[in-house]
């Protein structure tokens, strides 16, 4: 008996490459190519050092006040964390503990299976359709639990209300989250019906639209049930997990609605011409409602197009997956980006 | 059937208390009195916000290599994590996966039952004896996992390399945690041992000793093994949960080993100091290696003086539990807190 044989063993994540290197265009993380807001910057050249001697806010109060003001919410329905992806570990922890497996489609946010891995939840996914599209009819079904990324990742294709208000009324018996990662690039939020379901929750990230990956800021808005559930989740893991700074950098981030409508505007026009041209070069890709696109070619395998654009110091993902390993992610940069990117498939395309 | 029955249910940690008013003396979460290095202020200050919109270094590179070369190990050694209660239930989970109880001493942080109930981690306690101190023949004894703080807290004991040796060379079968969160105010480091045994975590803070308890920084150091069975279970919960200002303000912090030991140096003298008061009017307490004292009284219950300093604004920890119930936690401030909390205890005491 070794303490060897007491190792966790699990396939864990993986994230867009890092390359390690500095000149190179990073089009694999969907980070978002603007700078965060300048007020951002201001948050963090004014924060007095001095304050990182005390504990932040447990529960990061001025964060959470800032995103219910915002969101038209009381702060007891707003939940702030370490990025989105420490909010759906908490969430799922703290929701899915039916022996029922929970339920969601088998192309979506690959770190899901991983949290159900690592936490012990069982799972069933269900298969989209060939154009990708999610089913809510599928979701009727006896279930611990129902995750839904609107807009989903990586097909990029968002729906409308109607879609998660099937699936609500569906499962009034599972807490249903929504994945809100993308929304603001164009898709439909669901908090409207939070009103009327008390066993939805949404979640957001600020490393998307409110280019702040590097900061680790996410939220969930739900029921103060839910709410509460995840704070004590949260206080029995780890009781301050959004440092000072990043509460700050954050509410002046919420706080500054015009620049974030701006950068939004700015990454939109760039998916759209990015779209065009890859229609163009004989790319198919669904609309994007995010701040990628999710395309295939009919006579390049993604595969040797991700690996040629990476000899041009282009990182775009590509995923090694069935259904989807003929298929390239690619983030929506800046337009040089964009042109560089466009230039390099033309010269591998024609 | 609803799903509020597969909410969690859990009994979380409880952090000192953050009252909701500024003027008052907070000695009840072993914060350091003294701001962090003006090193951390500089890089703080200096930090390019727009470098925020890509995501930090997923392992904390930077963070990590800073750690090693202060330390005097490799940086496979060396892990690093959102806070040390971060970093311990990665631990928790990566390492403590046995059918067998994981043990610990009774009186010792108390987050650890917490982790252990979340992550569905079999325990058990093992009594100090009368003078709080942990006896290491008790620890040879069949187990899933063994956690020592040394120092211990609420304890304030530290003890020497001799006995954590003792503990490891009766658990080769198991990985041993020693929880050194305060080891920099006069205890004794087991990194010299880490040479030796390949089963041995040691964990860090930035959280006391370094004035950074509002960053949210802690790291681990072990073997090659251990480290990467912590990356792992991080990759499988977060990805990223060291953000970019943190990373670059805990190297400012690691590398400042001036202040950080000129900063030691004044927490302790008024640690002797207030020692030596407390005794004289009348306590009894352990002679502290930690930014706290643990302190008892003959006449006055600890509740009693807990409840008289916060009518003074002063606040320290009182844990209601079993054998410390008639002890406060009183952490190390300023000479100038330090004043005052005498002041008010010979008002209360005489």
């Amino acid at each position: 008996m070794s303490w060897r044989d007491n190792l966790i063993k699990i396939e864990p994540y993986v994230a867009g490459e890092q390359p390690n290197k500095t000149d190179f265009i990073k089009l694999n993380a969907n980070e978002n190519p603007y700078p965060p807001s300048p007020m951002v910057a201001k948050a963090v050249r004014d924060f007095g050092a001095d304050a990182l001697k005390k504990y932040p806010s447990a529960n990061a109060v001025p964060l959470v006040n800032a995103i219910a003001k915002r969101e038209g919410l009381k702060p007891e329905n707003v939940f702030a964390g370490n990025g989105t992806d420490d909010v759906l570990s908490l969430a799922f922890r703290a929701f899915f503990n039916s022996d029922k497996p929970i339920i969601f489609p088998d192309i979506t946010y690959s770190f899901n299976t991983v949290w159900c891995d690592i936490l012990r939840i069982p799972y069933e996914t269900i298969p989209v359709d060939g154009d990708f599209n999610i089913d809510p009819a599928d979701y009727a079904r006896p279930n611990g639990g129902v995750v839904i990324a609107n807009p989903n990742a990586p097909t990029s294709i968002g729906r409308g209300l109607d879609f998660i208000r099937k699936i609500l009324d569906s499962n009034c018996e599972s807490v249903v989250i929504v994945d809100e990662a993308y929304v603001d690039f164009g898709g439909v939020t669901a908090v409207p019906l939070l009103q009327e379901y008390d066993n939805l929750l949404i979640t957001r990230t600020f490393s998307k639209s409110r280019s702040l990956a590097g900061m680790r800021l996410g939220w969930a808005m739900g029921s103060p049930e839910l709410i509460s559930a995840l704070y004590a989740t949260k206080d029995s893991m780890n009781s301050y997990p959004v440092d000072s700074i990043a509460q700050a950098a954050g509410v002046a981030a919420i706080e500054d609605e015009e620049y974030f409508q701006a950068t939004l505007k700015r990454v939109i026009a760039t998916r759209e011409r990015l779209t065009k041209e890859l229609r163009g070069m004989g790319f198919t890709l669904p609309d994007s409602q995010t701040n990628f696109v999710f395309a295939t070619h009919p006579k390049y395998s993604a595969k040797a197009i991700f690996e040629y654009l990476k000899t041009r110091d282009i990182y775009v993902r590509w995923f090694n997956k069935p259904r989807i390993d003929n298929f390239l992610r690619i983030t929506v940069g800046t337009d040089e980006d964009t042109d560089a990117l466009i230039a390099a498939l033309k010269n591998l395309i024609g």
